[in-house]
């Protein structure tokens, strides 16, 4: 089937599972972890599938390393190129340099210093651009003109999307049945291969999407049947600062049940309670997950629940500014 | 034989097998971690030991558990005592809680809220003293007389000990041939145990303990062969302030390769490497083991070393002073 804007192809689960055949000696396998303390306070019982302690930090690196280790020797080696302020570009970067090629990641002025340091540690390029869809796009088309590299989305990707749902896999294989899952969205590629995961191995599981009230464009896009790409998001959780393309509107409009949205105040006193029971770091974007779970207990008192924290890069020079 | 001051009887390999068994149902099994990163800054392969992970956060359950499940029924019936400004509260706490029985732990004033909360969390009754020894040795003596609990001191017991040591034994098991390993030192309770794991199970194994420049009383127990107990510690590890009981001296004189040294500044920068790139909120008295692989490369440089972070309870407000 052709890739068209108007027909995305949408990833299935076997090609989850030749994601997770070709990643496995690349990624690790993150530990679930448990604190009584929040399945208390949440009335439920709680996994944490702990992709903050994923190389780079996010679980990004799954959909980067799948996505880059399923390109051809030749192509491969004309290199890669990405956009992104975050872990998307990070993940490319290391991917890149396991697998031997050069990578180039635009980065729009304005990025967090800790997520550029990652990029740039694993030696990839940095480019940087104004601060706008219209700067980056272009730059990343000068690059992609002049190397001959190919292009990996964040999210709008195949097998990105397919790389992310490794660990929902993952998690369903070691924690037994589970009656929710959530995770966070910004694009939309977790908690689109979390939901191809969920629909094959454990159909019965509910599977709802988190966003920031101030991040709401899923949320509307869901419940309007329209996608919804203008908005201009507001939230301390910068990975979730993106809208869903056609692709990852149509996985999660047909695996998720729906999506549940919590405010920046609740988000703040998540990455608090990560802190403080999980002992785990984790960013903003991660926090929203943990959130919505403790802000709607209608959907998930008494129940198992599986909460995806996503990332855990956070400057420990913005800590005062969060926690405070 | 009997326990004496002058001849206090040592644990030994079949009394950690029996912890072993005896807290499995209770105990979490930790995960072991690595990162790139701190490979790469400390030019040896490192695995750490999440015991800040371990339930209250602390490894200290596993001796506190070990020590309230040995006892007989009629004597756990009579509750259990302790005095702890720090973890061993908690995990005493949490065991007698487990088990069914009163517990009640001696605080100084002045401990650190995060560590109050959790004794109280778990239902122990607490008995506020003046931050002296003889203040807390008085109030525990009351507490035992008036009541016929049993004392379980937070190091000085051989149950407490083989509790420790199971540490070691599970990070021996998972992750293969170590080199070298290291475990903070406060009382000395968790380096003898581990010492006791590592000398049957890996005796090739190099052990040593980390203790804060600030508060070197086992580095030069060790050094002059004479126990000391008069100093008065200064450093941000609250939970390394301890001396070595004459139990814990003997065991580490024979089952360490020594002692080493960290200063505040290098604890606080393995705090923020910890935040940075394990994720995980760990406290400065689990720092200070990465700390000293880092200021001694010379021991550790190209070798497997297993790390035991030993505890994440530290205050998120207090986060900001620590690592800013």
């Amino acid at each position: 089937m052709p890739d068209t804007a108007a027909s995305p192809s949408l990833p299935a689960f076997p090609d989850l599972l030749d994601a997770a055949a070709r990643i496995r000696p690349h990624v690790r396998a993150t530990p679930v972890l448990h604190a009584d303390a929040l399945d208390e306070l949440a009335g439920a019982s709680l996994h944490f599938k702990c992709e903050n302690l994923q190389r780079i930090g996010a679980f990004k690196f799954r959909g980067a390393c799948n996505a880059v280790f399923a390109l051809d020797d030749a192509t491969a080696a004309r290199g890669v190129a990405t956009q992104s302020s975050g872990n998307h570009g990070a993940a490319i970067a290391l991917a890149c340099r396991l697998r031997g090629i050069p990578a180039t990641v635009v980065v729009p002025e304005g990025a967090p210093a800790i997520k550029l340091d990652a990029i740039a540690a694993e030696g990839a390029r940095i480019v940087r651009c104004a601060p706008n869809m219209r700067a980056r796009d272009a730059a990343v088309a000068q690059v992609v003109d002049e190397s001959g590299a190919t292009l990996i989305h964040p999210f709008d990707h195949p097998h990105v999307i397919a790389g992310q749902g490794t660990a929902a896999m993952e998690l369903l294989a070691s924690d037994g049945k589970l009656d929710a899952f959530v995770a966070p969205v910004g694009g939309g590629g977790l908690l689109s291969g979390s939901g191809i995961a969920c629909r094959a191995l454990s159909p019965e599981t509910e599977v709802w999407g988190a966003e920031p009230e101030a991040a709401r464009d899923a949320f509307d896009s869901l419940a309007s049947g329209q996608l919804i790409t203008d908005r201009v998001p507001d939230t301390i959780c910068d990975g979730l600062r993106g809208h869903l393309s056609a692709r990852t509107f149509a996985l999660i409009r047909r695996d998720a049940k729906g999506m549940l949205l919590a405010d920046e105040a609740a988000i703040r006193e998540s990455l608090r309670l990560a802190w403080r029971h999980l002992k785990l770091v984790i960013e903003p974007s991660a926090a929203v997950a943990l959130a919505v779970v403790l802000a709607h207990p209608e959907h998930f008192r008494g129940k198992r629940v599986g909460i995806l924290l996503s990332g855990g890069n956070v400057d420990v020079a913005a800590l005062p500014a969060l926690i405070g």
